[in-house]
């Protein structure tokens, strides 16, 4: 805060003596690093000066309108690092404040509490010098057409029913997530538990104990018993893995001592349709956790297909065979991917990707057919263009006397645009793995000397015919999402700078260059928390690391990434009361 | 622990020695204090050798089967203090946990969390060599006759419906509390909060935040953000006190930050049917506490009696002029007093007590008309006998040589067996105030010397024809609730052997002693907390301290008198967090 109020009393100063606003204050804080800062941006739109200058277009001294939809990790990554004072931003979501999801399955056992991991939305934002408000209210309908949101308040505001209202927007911000899947198999929605919010944990951990005090009832056969204590994972990606994990060391570690009577009856199933479990993560790991868990008493089966749930039995066909089998359960957890919210689906029929499975925006965020809407986190998918899409924009650009073939002096030009614009090109270099440029034109062309090498059309696309397969949907984590956020934050406080002056590669099928550089996900490796101080983990570079010191690299990254100092505290101090008094199972 | 395992060591000693079996042990532990355990009762009944003994008759041998209905203040202490092995017990309850209610109405904004004040009654049975089990069901009926209870699962255990089973007794302990009294006033049950339970202090702060989230939403007027702005308690005893001042603190520190758009709007109205609020405290805790919430200002309506709730509006007649005004809210707590449960009433019915408001229970906790159950906090009161109702049986019994009148002598022989069985007797003496029970007699007899006052019956009727007005009933609190727990377990504990040598009272409408010492209250003081680290306490000897120093004495002692050690580390934690973060605004 003290080093924000000199920044403060700096820019002050800079609004008071208007003839020093282009100059740039560089000031070294303890540390020795060196921070810059330019006050020109912020004097243009927003210093009694600069709204003199534009005093004459009252539409531009106006701030412009961002709302923002969601709460979630995109939402409050743009919300945290957007810092330009010319946006008037609004924010609505339906939950008041943010969650850190990653630690969801620990709260379906209570090694943290639910309020530890949250953080209320207004306090996230009111640390700012944007102009922020909050609605707690659920987007119901975009209208693209007129830039306006319709909203409903969750709360009856009266007898006569739910609070209404409409926002403009200038632009608008996306960021909704998803919900839980559930392939339209009949009784998932009626029987089955997700675990996607804060109330979804809260609700399973209650169910756990309400399991263990049914089970503990007199008067029941040990078959009842067995039933009620069966709990069912369905899907083994990591929150169905984790949760698995977390389940069973409630189970062993804590309500074992205080259920002595049915401590031998509870049972752990998980339903995998693929044939392993986490199967995004590295074999070494995968086999790691099937034997971990095989050891531990966790019932995995691989190659089940779940095809029905009724109130007390799951039916799942076994691939290969086809064989269907019903098994009697007490409690279901449904984790098996994501699915897309019905104002989405809504709102792609109005721009023209009605028939998408999931919304698709351009490389720098923004959703396809429209100007000023963007789109992130787990609610959208980058559409990334394609070298084949392109190939002849492409070769006519870099084609700069125009000859009809590409010289290797014409290609290095614009390689590093190609790659910025496609970032497949870059990995199938690096996969190939080839040292430069050269050695893909070489391999169309054959071994000739590198600068007697020249394409036409036909050559450089055969050239880069293979390039397009090495394209990956982003996967679907807090991570990707995290990166979105703060990435857009940035577009946008660097917006009218960039208007002026464009970062991004050149633009290919129309002229100059593209304002910003496209949204690049970095990849910092991912956890998969196994249960008895064990965790996986695959790290950038396909590093593994497995056991109970990466258990404790994820104790230290996940307290760091805490959202404030609140939940960090709150975090850590959950984690020290668990390992003093175990987890509570009072069933509130 | 250690010294149990000591105790359980020579206990074993004696057990393998049978002939040793009477001695009694006495060790001095650090402290220098003394403590005896004699094993006398314990082999009775227990050991391999007692069992040889009294293997003709089978149903001495068998535990006695308590069952214990209720897992709060009354019943818990009773679990945690009952220590002879010769009972198998059972507790019913449909809450899993004990609460700590004196912390409920911090739980309602947050200051402490529901987690914190709460613990697994299994863990607090646990660890005690008591056989004890536990049901998570609620009581529906008991049957007097044949010594049953019936129970319900809260859980339906399939589609069919609620899980049912009954549970036999050789004795009942029936301590399941009160619930809320609305006094049958149209509209409290569908529109008011009631805070009795941890459920209830949890919904209280989520409507507290959905109050203001839904008062900060765009299109509504003043008058509409007031209305939802209005928070209403209605009863100014200690609860209602308490959560009104623990609102305003919520308010005025943490959400005025947040809800900077709304902040002047709130209000909070206490409306109290009688002249003062907290009108069991001394006058000077009163006045301080009217003082203080004006100035913060609560609005404090005396004299006002609430008629009738509409969820828009609640209606109060005001005393005296009985003019009626209708208050717009937005959310009412309604902490006025307590009720009995339905399944209390029932059973009232059932012994012929279907007349009474209350349960009535003797000097020693059991139910007046039954034999073997017993009733204590919230759900009875004892029903003391008077002194005018045995005035002839206590003149008969102190008149030893039968001669027709009572001299001093007799009197002073029989006056601490009058004392213990009356107690209203002693408080008489020490209110008017009266030396010793001499003056008592010189009243009624004139002055005349000590040693020739002799009083015929109805002299001495006269002489003690005041004292049956010092009765008091006991307050519904959780420290009677305890106390009574701690005392009843203490009986049970020595049952057999005070079956032999009765340690209680004279009889003095039957032959013999009673076999334990009455309960005996003793008042250790309440706080009232104000709000703004400061509080009120009336200490015994009618001591009064107020303030910022009786805070810290409020926090020592709701620190010291927690459960376990687990909720109170959580609990101080809490009161740490919440100075250094605030309370947290999540609507979770």
């Amino acid at each position: 805060m003290r080093s924000f109020s000199f920044f403060q009393k700096v820019s002050r100063a800079f609004h008071d003596y208007p003839s020093l606003s282009h100059l740039i204050v560089v000031s070294t804080v303890s540390g020795g690093s060196l921070i810059a800062y330019s006050d020109a941006a912020y004097s243009d739109s927003n210093t009694p000066t600069g709204r003199h200058v534009v005093a004459a277009d009252e539409g531009e001294t106006k701030k412009r309108k961002v709302v923002v939809l969601g709460s979630g990790w995109a939402g409050t990554s743009f919300l945290r690092n957007l810092n330009s004072p010319s946006y008037e931003v609004q924010v609505i979501s339906p939950r008041n404040y943010f969650a850190f999801t990653p630690l969801l399955p620990s709260v379906t056992c209570g090694t943290v509490e639910a309020r530890s991991i949250v953080e209320p939305i207004r306090n996230i934002v009111k640390k700012k010098n944007v102009d922020v408000s909050y609605w707690e209210a659920e987007c119901v309908k975009i209208d693209e057409q007129n830039k306006k949101v319709y909203c409903q308040s969750k709360q009856g505001m009266d007898s006569n029913g739910k609070k209404e209202f409409a926002v403009d927007y200038d632009y608008l911000i996306i960021a909704i997530g998803a919900q839980s899947n559930t392939f339209n198999i009949p009784g998932v929605e009626e029987n089955c538990h997700f675990l996607k919010e804060v109330e979804d944990a809260q609700e399973i951990r209650r169910t756990v104990i309400d399991s263990f005090e049914k089970a503990s009832l007199p008067e029941l056969s040990d078959d009842e018993r067995k039933k009620i204590l069966h709990f069912v994972v369905v899907g083994g990606g990591p929150t169905g893995v984790e949760f698995a994990a977390e389940l069973h060391d409630f189970v062993n570690e804590d309500l074992v001592n205080l259920y002595p009577m049915v401590k031998d009856l509870a049972r752990i199933t998980i339903l995998e349709a693929a044939d392993h479990i986490l199967s995004m993560f590295d074999k070494r790991i995968t086999d790691f956790a099937e034997q971990k868990f095989k050891r531990d008493g966790i019932d995995v089966k691989l190659g089940s297909m779940v095809v029905k749930v009724t109130d007390k039995e799951i039916s799942a066909k076994t691939k290969g065979n086809g064989e269907l089998s019903s098994i009697p359960y007490g409690m279901i957890v449904w984790s098996t991917g994501i699915g897309t919210r019905p104002v989405i689906k809504d709102f792609m029929k109005q721009i023209g990707q009605g028939s998408r499975r999931v919304l698709a925006t351009d490389e720098w965020l923004r959703v396809e057919g429209t100007d000023s809407i963007y789109a992130l986190g787990d609610c959208a998918t980058i559409n990334q263009r394609r070298v084949m899409e392109d190939i002849s924009a492409i070769f006519s650009k870099a084609d700069k006397d125009k000859s009809g073939t590409l010289t290797v002096k014409e290609f290095q030009e614009v390689i590093d645009d190609i790659c910025e614009r496609y970032p497949q090109v870059e990995l199938y270099l690096k996969n190939k793995p080839m040292r430069d440029i050269t050695d893909l034109l070489k391999e169309a062309k054959g071994d000739v000397a590198k600068e007697s090498i020249e394409l036409n059309i036909e050559e450089f696309k055969s050239a880069l015919s293979q390039v397009d397969y090495e394209m990956k949907h982003l996967p679907a984590t807090a991570q990707v999402a995290a990166q979105q956020g703060v990435y857009l934050a940035r577009c946008f406080n660097r917006m009218e700078e960039c208007e002026k002056n464009p970062e991004g590669p050149l633009r290919f099928r129309g002229e100059g260059r593209h304002r910003f550089h496209p949204f690049r996900y970095k990849h910092l490796g991912q956890f998969a928390p196994l249960g008895g101080e064990q965790t996986a983990a695959q790290l950038p570079g396909d590093w593994i690391s497995i056991g109970r010191s990466t258990q404790w690299l994820w104790y230290s990254v996940y307290a760091s990434k805490q959202v404030s100092w609140r939940t960090r505290a709150l975090v850590i101090s959950d984690w020290t009361r668990r390992f003093i008094f175990g987890r509570d199972s009072s069933r509130i």
